[in-house]
């Protein structure tokens, strides 16, 4: 399993709309080959800041994310909204095995 | 959903002993009442950090995870070998929702 934890701030008031184009590319990414999680999380702490945690079953089909068009649509939909760039960060998935 | 993102450095010496802790630790977690996901993780790139991806489907279930004997367990082997001390972090699952 290969995991991104995609890290994201962003402006107070496109918090709305940041939620519902996550909506969009959740719906559509739980659906492509290998996709084992695609969650979207918002901070407990600060509602300004989100998550995106991805898993695919290998990395060829983590890399295929990125070619889809629901990827490249909530890209570049939410590209001016971002307090800050943000951060993806690769792990490898031990357990579940 | 619930989430707990806890973030961890290992001490290198000590990074197999960790996995091994972890792996009795998701076994069983993963068979708590409302558990959704309990992934272990390790950085691809740097082999000392790992992620606990812990998520329940209410509060009250994460917070039943810390009165565990496994939790109880793995927090007491796992003590002295870390880095520096843990970080976990809260989060609101949104979507799946």
């Amino acid at each position: 399993m290969q995991v991104t934890i995609v890290h994201i701030k962003v402006l107070p008031q496109f918090i709305d709309s940041f939620v519902e184009a996550c909506r969009l590319n959740h719906n559509a990414s739980v659906r492509e080959s290998g996709n084992l999680r695609f969650d979207v999380l918002q901070s407990a702490e600060d509602p300004q800041v989100f998550v995106l945690y991805e898993a695919y079953a290998n990395e060829s089909q983590a890399a295929q994310h990125k070619q889809t068009a629901h990827y490249r649509q909530w890209r570049d939909t939410v590209a001016d909204w971002m307090a800050e760039p943000r951060l993806g960060v690769p792990y490898h998935g031990l357990f579940p095995a």
